[in-house]
């Protein structure tokens, strides 16, 4: 029995002091060293505190501490445009030697004269043509492959880096933070789902069954040779946007989550059906402050406006996080 | 240095001897009990071992290995009917005092009277009728409630059992002893995704988000206080059945199982996308064959219609489950 008890000591001094490979009590690192203290780390902080505190009266159940965030803005950047409209306007490239014609016909031309004005002339009918050649009639295996070969190589204009380079250290800090408390976190965006999930995994740790975004119509064939594909149609199927959020959070994950970030109008929905909930809530929403090391843009933004949403969320106390004062860093690769 | 060593050496000791909270080995206990040694058993564990021996030319890495389950037929039992359709059912009844007009209205007064007859005869559209009053115009956190309270209480009619009693014991262990050996679990069903939730994580250990169905629209409200909530609408969104299984698990799931278990001709699609990956596959369907302790039925079944997919798994060296020879035991509550 005594040698029983002395192994048991040396095991629970082992477990103390992290060298069986559990984690060291995280009370003395800091669990997000590129947040400033202030009032974003503080309520984040404070909020995680609460909901794992067993016995506490804000206790949260590992299995219901689902976190959800926004992509475009909130884990990444967006601008000039959304990455993925980067990569559909690089595609158009890629594929037009193969389409003479595409020199002289909009809105092809615009896009390989790099055109912005008259881009933007041609509004959303050319975005849906571009969208169509780019993300439509083809495997989803395919689209897959695509989509990896460009998120492996094309750089962003502004940065020369890596559209992967460009998602936030913060950002990364707390996801990881979040799920090492127990918190399983998932992507909710406009984003296409089948976009997104080449690369989600590798980036941010989250797995291609825990992101919920937009998408289009996929059909089942039998190919000659009894070969099961599934074709990316041209149909929009689901817009996961706006008060599509929590209808995707509905669909996808069947539970509401307890803490929710975004940046834009878009998110609005997501962090009200989150702040509906009984229980201990939290609600965040980046803003983008910094033009120096990122961009500066808000209410009349054309991307991730950032207006309706904010005003809700000065209104009902929910966290805003000012990207400029409170992000000590925010892409990895800046200089210390 | 060898005060470490010493202290490294009686941890090994003790994980070795599972005295430290780590899993004794699995060789010794078998994980499924409730399996006859036969065919099934075996083609099982040789799967299983063949994916997790690292090092091994099967090898699949933890995050890869998803295994899908159809519901129906296949985690529970299906007869006389689909148990959602026995919902739907006992809802009518439920429902139909505060409906004087249902007592001579088809489809109600035939659920009322229960003349399955003439409920046969209403066909499809009857039983649209049916599932638009039961299943919709409601929002969603009160069809949950709705559905928690009946799965809590209503009985089947043969065995006079809870309905989460017709579970499968062989298959409760399945999907335990996959989990252990680091796979992801996920119910494929034709059932609405929507009703299987409110339980699928208390019987089955598969939460909400690991759970892909049937579905209809869904709006985002906000009600006159400002409340936000889900109305289910009256349209059906996305049936998940046949040719839908692969389109499903796409959406949902976003990688393609390694391991999929189905009863049915709907379940068919579902197996050709499993089987085409590369690597290592498993394929099983349950055959059911014992009148006497559960039910038999193949071709002909107006249910669970076992024909085609039987005919493929046959021609394809699918693994096919003989409930009757290779079950000891099919439900829990069974005697000993």
């Amino acid at each position: 029995m005594r040698r029983v008890m002395n192994i048991l000591t040396i095991w629970f001094l082992l477990a103390c002091t992290g060298l069986n490979g559990s984690p060291i009590s995280g009370a003395e690192r800091d669990p997000l060293p590129s947040w400033n203290d202030g009032a974003s780390k503080k309520s984040i902080v404070d909020f995680v505190e609460r909901v794992t505190r067993e016995g506490g009266p804000d206790y949260v159940k590992p299995e219901d501490r689902i976190a959800t965030f926004d992509h475009d803005g909130t884990l990444w950047a967006e601008q000039p445009m959304y990455f993925q409209i980067m990569f559909a306007m690089d595609r158009v490239r890629a594929l037009a030697p193969k389409h003479p014609d595409w020199k002289t016909k909009q809105p092809f031309k615009a896009v390989l004269d790099r055109d912005i004005k008259a881009l933007a002339a041609l509004g959303e009918t050319g975005f849906v043509k571009i969208m169509a050649v780019t993300h439509t009639g083809m495997t989803t295996d395919d689209f897959s492959k695509i989509v990896a070969d460009w998120i492996a190589t094309a750089r962003h204009p502004r940065f020369d880096r890596l559209y992967t380079e460009l998602v936030y250290q913060p950002m990364l800090e707390l996801l990881a933070y979040v799920r090492a408390n127990g918190f399983k976190t998932f992507i909710v965006s406009g984003g296409g789902v089948e976009f997104m999930r080449v690369f989600t995994e590798r980036v941010y740790g989250i797995p291609p069954e825990q992101v919920v975004g937009s998408s289009g119509v996929v059909k089942f064939q039998l190919r000659p040779n009894d070969k099961p594909v599934l074709v990316k149609e041209g149909k929009i199927e689901f817009v996961d946007d706006g008060p599509g959020k929590p209808v995707g959070i509905n669909r996808f994950i069947g539970r509401r989550p307890i803490f929710a970030f975004g940046n834009s109008d878009g998110d609005q929905q997501m962090l009200e059906w989150t702040a509906a909930g009984s229980g201990a809530r939290f609600m965040g929403l980046v803003h983008h402050t910094d033009a120096e090391r990122e961009w500066a843009y808000d209410r009349n933004s054309y991307v991730g406006r950032l207006d309706k949403a904010w005003d809700e969320a000065v209104k009902r106390g929910w966290t805003v996080t000012n990207m400029k004062t409170e992000w000590k860093k925010i892409f990895a690769f800046e200089p210390q």
